[in-house]
């Protein structure tokens, strides 16, 4: 849980517009690539520090600079100093525990959004927090992490692939988001793999384990809710946003990932469904066993219970007890056992517990 | 759940506008068919490629074009190309895990929803995806499969029964639509019969066996809300389309059309509640049944534990005990565990537990 | 349940629009009755055809046609020809699975909603389709069978009481809807005394049958609140329509039957919150009685089985038992035994289970 | 429930608008009291008869009409004629299941609200009806009973506290209401008192009585709820009122009031909340105690029942038991139970069941 | 619980206006501070009286009145009297039970909140009023004790760190929220922590007694979202608020603090989702406790039972009973009860009991 509830802004009494910066990655370095690209012309290079990125500005070519790493307070203050931003969006982009939103700055919008991957390690999913800053002919992005969710875009760019090298920057912001989109496709993926598997073991055998596993698929499935609801408004922010860098042919492009946003909300609520009637299934079959255990031991305790009261009365030790002298009294005695089973096991029969 | 949890999307990190079907019947011919009919003139066939329906395009008579398989991209690609469609409709065409939405894209407009019917063969409510391009004088329908839903309205067209004939192609769009929300009543009729047989049998004799079956028809029901409770909006968002290509006598049709959906949502509302209720029911009953477990266990325990500790006592071997050497010492004793329970006996009697 | 489940709109695939009448009552007649008034002149007669209300339809005066049953599609047609109503008014009028609604057409508003009445047969509550069309100077009402809800109404006509005389077709409509309306109080009554003396029953002795009964009541809420929930709409719908045909005067008893509806909506809540609450009462009484019952038989089982094993000690065969041979032996192990007994309660005092 | 259930509208099939009291004191007499007073002014008196009240009416003063006991529909149909009220109006006065409201029929606006009070002998909280008419400069207000809760605004007004002397009608009709929601406050303290205290004895001591309270407390929260929800909008929607009888300073007054209901919905939410937590804390600890008395029972009876065996064995008579014959065999067969008994209680132990 | 339930206005009766300090602290003096600064120059004292603080009143500089203590009813009124503030805004300031709000009265802005904090003596969330007066150049704040949430801003103030000393008043305004707000942080971080401790200690060992602790943070997130939701609105009603004196550079950090207050919220609601699930595996949890121990008892029970009948049978004193007799008689009967138990054994293994 170490990532879900961290801090989620700067410490309290900070002045606003402080970058603190949540994550501790202190030994790496911030890795800043810049993808310059128009129809024709195609560039790619690793910098060293945001000012070597400035040549790239503005030029009319689409610039994509995308920063690995938010540990760095300098770089993230030398991009505000660069390219003019608000002071707040710094703060927001350093501290990770934003919720999906959008704001329109008028020369620039400020992205920030979730990126989900599922960390094998601890098997767990874990969100990673995408800020991207749209302007005039570029777009910034901002990573925890370098992922590589963005790869096959890069390869799109770098071979021509679709239309990207058509478009203007604001396209190059819609892929970015609707990478990220699909890769929520992946995740919900693994998660209905995993349910669907829990529940053959569920009819198989319930266990207390499955039932902790249940709990944990519910929170993560919360966890991922409360990551892509806000998206779905970010996006619908951005649709409706008058802002002359959003172009008509992106619009549609939008909607298109919108969609997708409100199809994975759909599994997600499925998904929840689901989980919770799982739940049900198991505290029912907890019942069920429950009763069954205790049909087991009714039925084995009232068949048992009176015959050993027979055989405990010819145990008694009375010097005057006829029929203890009786020749076929103990077959007899025996007999009556027999009977009272024979009686008790079509009781048993009748009331359907055997 | 083949279905149900299939792909959504094409895979993350493609193009997007690339058409990638996602089902992979490869052997199948996709099947075009086209009827072309005005007041007087009708004229069907079924064609080879999308091209030999160019020729119906231009003229003023209505044209449908239906479309059966989407496993062919060739065929999806050259409606696009033929029919001036937006490669991102195309995408949705061809991926079936769409959510029913309308689009307007000026001089064509986008419908895609769900046909549900009922797989005898896995005893399922199967979804298939249906996509309308309504276009000046033409529909092009797009179906999974060569579903029959629609043979009744093929043959009011084939007869000119209703008014079919004398209306434009809105009104073959609306009829369309009609004919899959009309089905949706069959399919909820025949949920209603199981949920109705299951009740009866729940009272008669709860069974784990049971209790999967609600949980199945719960998640079926889930299901098949999630595919009626945006076409509610489709049809809603066609209505408020101010298009040029809905005329004003369809807008009427259009809101019985919608009258029904709100029908449908309606009854799988109840059918819910329903379930959940038969849920509380075999659960009570559930309860129910342990404490009858219980209480014929605890009569039985509570009647013969107390004599058979009287016949305990009597089955000491203690030299000195007056009462062994009593002559009715033996029937005495029975009749004190005959006290006894009657005793019992009419305890439970009061408690009303027997 | 056959009237609550039943077909709700006409079988797929025929055109819509094609008046199919749900009941199958073949033997009766169709009763129609015109109800013609002004405030001075007043005329009532039984008619043969829809033909002969024809004469009323243009005088200055309000002409009230009430149609008793749906069965014969000529009439309807007939109506719907004179009259000039739209086919798939006509279609709506005899599919009586409508949700209340309604419709304005201009030159007439077409209104359906629901008229419940308790069926004491089946002890059951019973919806039947009532749908108006309000006309210039005309109301007509088609009921699926006569009913006598109506009856204190036409009194009032006959007899000139209140205002109605004086008023236009608008007010007659909006009587006929308060008369619907007010039946409703009186239905929620039967179902108050039922609640109420299901509450009395249950406290004194919950059963499977009281089970039963309260998910029939809660199941009829449900149904009672799909049928009422759509009027508020209906008639805050009728209240905003700014429609020549519903005059200002008319328009506080708008008012003053939307308070009603949402009155009966209130109490139906209320009920639906008590009949949960009852739910609640009853598994929890469940689970006190298991508890009562497991403590009876722990009572009885923890007192007897350690007496009952200081009996089995010395009921053992061992040549060497100091004890057996002992004068006071026997009395002394009855003591022992008593003291346990006497610990045992005292143990189960303290815990508060006895 | 006498009063949460009683009919809430005229006998159905009486023409709407015919005065029909609900209550049903006959005895007693209606009591009209008048205030009539302004900035300098004062006078206070009791009439016999609405006709008295007129020569108030067309004063510049403000007059405040009292009316205690609707059972008298000549009263009521008196006020109707002399201020020329709507008949709607005065059948929504005498009918005392209104839902809080209100309506401005231009020249007076119409205002129903629920005046809560505990009544000692039943325990019980009672709702009663305040009806308000607010004219140009009067104010009649309606109860069932004499309540006592004006009292206060009385001696206000007779001793000019705070600013009502120097105010118009419409602060009289705000300072009614704000009466009724301070009392609010006072019920809804009982309310917490008496939570607070059922919580106490809930965790000391769980009996199905304190069930009961719970269910009893929850109903009449539902009950409050449903008396206090609508009043919000109906203040709301004198705030909104676009009427000359509102004047501008009393607006800032009807906002504070609106907080007011706003503040006793959020106590009447947490009180829900608290006691749906109450339930579930019962339910669980129903549970626990039933754990408990299993875990005693099962500790009994699983030492028990294997040293019984054991003594059961050697009561067997065989005659060849070579133990029977030796010298430490009964000392060593107690030694056996012992040290079974010793194996149980470290197994319990380690399961933590002891 | 006292400060959730106290009073939450002024005694009903009373003239609205009035104030009535709702806390009791007479002994202790209201402290009164004044902060006056402008981009140069800074002054900071504490005053005796309200009076002395109206010199810096006029001033063009920002003025910040800070309140310490409600139980002065002089001071308010004081205030009121000096600065001009309505009577009503004077009554919500000193009853503590204010619903966070913003009033915006023209020439001054009243904003209400929330400040919570952990009191570690009761180990209890506590919620403090603060009340915020904004006027053209001042800030007047009012808290129930001295806090120490603001300190830090004070000394931003007082080293101009940040932008402050070059911001209006309503920056002044908005950081004193922003600060109350990121306190909520870190009451939240406790409550995070708390869950996680309860969470690992639940999976160890569920008492009754985490169930209370589990309840108990459950009604104290209850408490934390009533007083954090509104708070949500009077944020944006103070963006939306058409006021002069929220200056445009703060209407962006009114934005951010509103985002703060939704991701407090969405916090919430993952707790309040946390916690439900966790009462859920506490119940889980019992249950499966209750199984293992019917299980124990069963499969003891099941297994004595029948072999103890068998001892009893040959403790029967039958004169003629053939295999009493037997020279392996006693090793045989020992043999049947040695199989019976492995049968059992079996039997308990195959249905996984064991």
């Amino acid at each position: 849980m170490p990532r879900m509830f961290r801090r989620m802004s700067a410490p309290a009494g900070l002045p606003p517009g402080t970058v603190v910066p949540v994550s501790e990655r202190n030994g790496e370095k911030v890795r800043i690539t810049v993808i310059d690209y128009d129809e024709t012309r195609f560039e790619e290079k690793e910098v060293q520090s945001v000012e070597e990125t400035l040549p790239f500005k503005d030029k009319p070519t689409v610039t994509w600079i995308n920063i690995d790493g938010l540990h760095q307070p300098e770089v993230i203050e030398a991009v505000g100093k660069h390219f003019d931003i608000h002071h707040l969006v710094l703060e927001d982009i350093v501290s990770t525990g934003q919720r999906p939103k959008m704001e329109d700055f008028g020369n620039y919008i400020f992205i920030v959004f979730k990126m989900l991957y599922h960390d094998p390690r601890r098997d767990q999913v874990i969100a990673e927090q995408v800020s991207l800053i749209l302007g005039a002919n570029f777009v910034i992005s901002f990573q925890e992490t370098c992922g590589d969710v963005f790869d096959t875009l890069r390869d799109r760019i770098r071979k021509a692939k679709g239309r990207i090298r058509k478009m203007e920057a604001d396209y190059l912001a819609y892929s970015l988001m609707d990478a990220v989109v699909d890769n929520y496709f992946a995740i919900l993926e693994q998660f209905g793999e995993r349910i669907e598997s829990l529940e053959d073991e569920l009819v198989i055998r319930p266990t207390p384990r499955i039932l902790q596993t249940i709990h944990r698929i519910k929170r993560e499935m919360i966890f991922l809710r409360r990551s892509v609801w806000p998206l779905r408004e970010t996006i619908s922010g951005l649709q409706r946003a008058e802002s002359k860098l959003i172009t008509q042919p992106t619009q549609i492009y939008l909607r298109d990932v919108y969609d997708h946003t409100i199809q994975v909300m759909d599994t997600v609520e499925t998904y929840r469904d689901m989980v919770s009637g799982m739940l049900d299934t198991y505290l029912s079959s907890l019942s069920n066993r429950m009763n069954e255990v205790m049909k087991v031991l009714t039925i084995i305790a009232t068949i048992f219970i009176p015959i050993t009261f027979v055989a405990g009365i010819y145990g008694m030790n009375f010097k005057y007890m006829p029929e203890l002298g009786w020749h076929g009294g103990y077959f007899g005695a025996l007999g009556v056992m027999a009977g009272i089973s024979i009686v008790m096991v079509i009781y048993f029969k009748r009331k359907r517990w055997m």
